[in-house]
């Protein structure tokens, strides 16, 4: 379509070697609105991306920019660490209206600076406290984070690698449906905690993803995570669940766990929570568990107020009735629908697809063609990315607004996408 | 002043205990202009503070605000991840071409996540992927972050025993002028290097920060960082200068360690590099360091595009002459003429003060002392921290664009809590 | 049996609390002889204990005895370090001939220390070394020593917890028959290994007891342990077999490994080496593993000459020839069918029995009646001790040059003890 | 003097290339006695090395070599792990009559196994455990032995780099002298204790040699253990002294820190204490640490009962007057002054001599001299290693029981050594 390459220059001489989506998707962009990006050359892409989950609402919200704009505008504060701001008390008073009250959740709110990895580092500081021990149990295919704390429970062994040291006092188990249903739920974890010879330190917590993104789409069924909750319970250990991407109304319900009507003890959100991809996260967890020391765990933009004020802004739109959570559910099955039927086409050896509210996955037996459906869909101006440790699954993630339309044009650039790399 | 009390409760019943500031400060702040914060009855507080060195050029800096709200109302993305964008394009070029090339600073960039403790994880990666080895030198007193990578190399004993595990593989040295000047400078470093039976294992690098801010106010003489330069290289130990709190013309320079004449191997630069309070760091290092593979360490926010939007504007604003650089030491020096009287009027036994550029600290004897000025300038009117382990160090750190008429207001309300506390 | 009660005063108030054999056989030992100990007041026990396995060829062996006094009496070389002596060049000369060659090992010879647990930590450094990984996986119930490196892959969680540090670097595996046959062996682990994102930092190594002796007598099949060595191979994992206490024809063969026809990587020899009860242990490796330094790992009583004196005798006396292997499997399967019939006797939900060569355990499904047992066969004369995590098994581990007789009276007196105890 | 080469194939071809003392004494050691070793050709070696310590009363000592086969011959317990036996009942009244009693020392009494490095091992898991806490300081230079916990705690960079694994929980300080006296004691140690922001994190003990043998003959002086002492004790720290080469009468009295007039919390004996070569080791400690529960730490050969009686032997024979302490005395003044001549010989530049008791040390400024030294004489039929992180220092270190002629003449054979290396 260009007829002049995009200017990439800067970003290849100066930018490090650590730059991967620019790589894959060679345009510069400019601007964006609701489910599209478009590039400096005015092309124009849809997105089923989402900035990874951070913007569950679209770009540039209109809604959410409006409230933005006035508070910039009449210089409300921007930077407040934890002080006291009206920005921040407005965001509480309306999380725990709109949010906690309603789901009958007791969780003390944490603001432990302003991305995911933060929220992930401050929970297993507090289970290690309050518990009084170092082991935690992750699952096979877990991200968490690329900070020590968080990366010492995630499974990629790239990322791993990138670490310089060992990392050490987390261990994995099987998520559910690792062995494809041959091996009963939690057999090897519980035999392990009951077993006081079986090498494994009691731990301080179990962090789970309810969906695992960048693992694959791997979805947890509800019993098991019920079966979880309960193992933890009857072994003393803390349940986090991490729900940096499959919260804020991903899955449907607000929470992810809503479904599996748990209540964990620690939850981490970050990603969609400001609403308009700005930067904050949250941890929550039971009040009991608040033992930490004024200052003990801080960060430096742990208060960004414009945050708060499209959070804010946000779950006064989409979290006073149910709309948005059936809105999801049917993009969900429109998705879902469609997936199946491409899977039907290409064979069942070909391709497999699973999911849950508005995040799906399709997966290939030829993990390489992932990557080449990706690359064809941002030919034909489809954003899409691959997720699981070997790019073999095509990640589905369109903004929870996107409409029934937009929805069936890109699935329609998918199914072409698909067939042109057959 | 006020005569009703702050509405506080809801930060009291439902955020954390982890919560600090809103605690020395009970206030609920509203907006905030330049050198001046005020809170939702109207009471003004002249900020001495500076969003902790986040907010060099004022709050809401109105030239760096055109530009922001500019930004958001044409829908430029918000979000991006590591994806070409013109905000970050036009950031890197400017970064380049007011801040690299006329210092002949060779580096890459690195975006590694909006947080200084990103960046600190970052650069500890990247020095020990390179090194191939686990060990990394810090200093007495030294703060780099609350993540367990950046924590381990962080010398405050509370926030380390918040990590709930043991913290290895980092080993403290002495600051500059640790011992008064009475050992020389690196005796112990140096010789546990070049004794091969000394236990120290063979550090991948060195952190430093050249003024310790959280740490009390601690500044390293140029001299010392040149003889450390130097160690790291006979040693091939790589050098980190952590600048997040010392950089972005704090100490006059844009990088705190330009005065030493010294070029480090790795820089970690945050808090006000975006100018107005909003997340953002870097991680720079020399190019023949990038030895990353793409996406090795990556983060959600890593791509916070307003922030580079009010970073290149800062850029533009303040770092095509050297009035910036001026301005700050003029006031620099009007604030430590002013600390120098005060600590003559109190008696030489019972506060020293010190700093560079813009800022000072003023330390008592009676360590208590520092958190009663601070209490009794708040009830004046002006917003002052403390430091060190103690919290024994009053810690002026103004805005840069602060006028000398602020400048000597902010420093007669220290005097005059100094002198209501003696 | 004793009129006045043994003098155990000066253990009990100036041996340290961690004593506990004493503790079980409140009696002072004096003497011994081939399968008998004789207290002080000349009460005489028949020995199922057999020093936790350092006594194969029974106490006091006449002829190992009668060459070590020779050794003695002509001042051979007691204490050599690693220099060359005629004891140590004897030993080695006959360990090849006798041991090694016919058996087709390739093995080189390491003298790491005396004690079982230097070999372990000796085999662990050097597959560490060699593969340049710090991971090592060790299957449930394992024990492999007290030292810190041995202990972070031993299983007991009551041991681990005294090591006072978090231990790290190991992961446990289901050992063979963990989960009673219902799960495929190896799916875990082998998954692990198989699945980039699964978390499990690759190992080293893999270290593994043919039969666990303190995990509760726990037999792995042959085929388990084929199948273990092949996927050692596929992965590139070194296989460790700690033949501490099941090696030196415990189990039949020379090395417990033979049976199922694998060569390990690195095999640990210590217990019934030197076939008299003296400290001496041995760490044997594939020759292309043999990367150490010169004195890179070491130790003072590595060259404890004595032993090598009686373990030479002791090659030459039962190694020369099958009939030990013989006479061991003849005595284990008079073991085991007592065993069987007293496990019938008492009901199959109260006991059961396993074992392998002349190592057998029975256990009691109230755990607390193996204890009971003992402590009556040792009222009776007979020694036994418990093994497993609950101590809930009886363990039988007589001298290897029993006679049938005696075994016979030990099974009747154990059976007597299992009756009084019902 | 041979005619033949010593048959060392065996050696060479069927042991681990980490063998270290043949390939510096290249001959085949038989038999010895008193202060000498002879080949097996006959060739006699003044023996000033002593088994690295394990020696002190000289190659199968008569009077021990008696007690030992009359226990042998009577078919005495030999393998007695923890269970009572009349020989251990025999060693700790005499320990603690000869011993313990005459110098007020209150120890309990822990067999951890019988090498030094198992001693400790449970010496670093006691500490932790009852201070609760992980990290633990050492010294430069410092050697506690070669599985991991002593590893961590040791100096040396070749042997810490064998572990395989990153060392961690350990930091070394300044041994006594480190800085040649231009740098106060515990100057650095103090403040990092004193400072809650050092970044060292509070160790539960501190562990040191009085006299660092391997380390190269470091001779800490009294005041500086005496100072130690003190600043364990209002750091609420445990001092361990590793007495295993520098006890039983290295130095003069029976524990090398009597001298300094302290009573360190916790105490590792191992080398010379069965005084005849066999492997023994003991852990004393203050009883109010005897926090162990039963068996949490053990060990196979921890209760090796030919080493507690020729142990017991000893301390008659050597410990019930000073008559021992005297000759040891007088000995290394025989020693230090011929040292001292030596030196004034060679050039101040060349040589330094230092040394405390019956150890020394010849350190030459050409650090390869030593190794010279130490062949040419071997040569001269005197057996003599070296010791220091590079191999400069000529280690002495002959058996207590030594004579004053025996002494001058290996004082003698040094010299010539010495000049022949010139």
């Amino acid at each position: 379509m260009t007829i002049m390459p995009p200017d990439l220059s800067i970003f290849e001489s100066l930018e490090s070697e650590v730059r991967s989506y620019c790589r894959d998707w060679p345009t510069v962009f400019d601007r964006a609105h609701g489910t599209h990006l478009v590039d400096e050359d005015g092309h124009r892409y849809l997105d089923f991306f989402a900035g990874a989950g951070s913007l569950n609402y679209g770009h540039n919200n209109p809604v959410l920019k409006r409230a933005l704009l006035d508070y910039l505008e009449r210089d409300g504060v921007t930077h407040g660490l934890d002080m006291a701001t009206t920005a921040k008390r407005a965001f509480l008073e309306t999380f725990q209206r709109l949010v906690l009250r309603p789901r009958d959740l007791p969780y003390k709110v944490m603001f432990p600076g302003p991305t995911g990895t933060n929220a992930v580092e401050s929970a297993l500081k507090l289970a290690r406290k309050v518990k009084g021990r170092e082991a935690v149990v992750s699952f096979t295919n877990a991200f968490h984070g690329m900070s020590l704390g968080s990366l010492a429970v995630t499974g990629n062994a790239f990322k791993r690698a990138g670490a310089g040291i060992p990392l050490v006092h987390g261990t994995p188990m099987p998520f559910d449906n690792y062995f494809d249903g041959t091996v009963p739920d939690f057999l090897w974890f519980e035999r392990l905690l009951q077993d006081q010879g079986s090498g494994l330190d009691k731990p301080a917590a179990v962090i789970v993803e309810t969906v695992q993104g960048e693992g694959g789409i791997n979805v947890a069924r509800p019993e098991w995570l019920r079966a979880l909750k309960e193992l933890c319970e009857r072994q003393d250990m803390l349940l986090i669940v991490d729900d940096i991407q499959m919260g804020c109304g991903r899955t449907g319900a607000f929470f992810s766990f809503e479904e599996a009507g748990i209540t964990p003890d620690i939850v981490t959100v970050s990603k969609s929570i400001s609403g308009y991809g700005l930067p904050m996260s949250l941890c929550l967890f039971r009040p009991e568990l608040d033992v930490w020391e004024p200052g003990e765990h801080n960060g430096t933009f742990r208060g960004n107020n414009p945050a708060f004020v499209t959070a804010t802004a946000a779950l006064h739109m989409y979290w006073t009735d149910d709309q948005m959570e059936k809105h999801t559910r049917a993009r969900g099955e429109q998705v879902g629908q469609a997936l199946l039927a491409l899977c039907d086409e290409s064979g069942a050896e070909e391709a497999r697809c699973r999911g849950r509210g508005l995040v799906w996955g399709l997966e290939f037996s030829r993990a390489q063609r992932a990557s080449e459906v990706c690359r064809r869909a941002f030919e034909l101006g489809l954003l899409l990315e691959t997720s699981g440790t070997r790019s073999e699954v095509v990640k589905l993630l369109p903004p929870l607004t996107i409409s029934a339309d937009e929805t069936d044009e890109g699935l329609r650039t998918l199914a072409r996408a698909v067939r042109d790399t057959g």
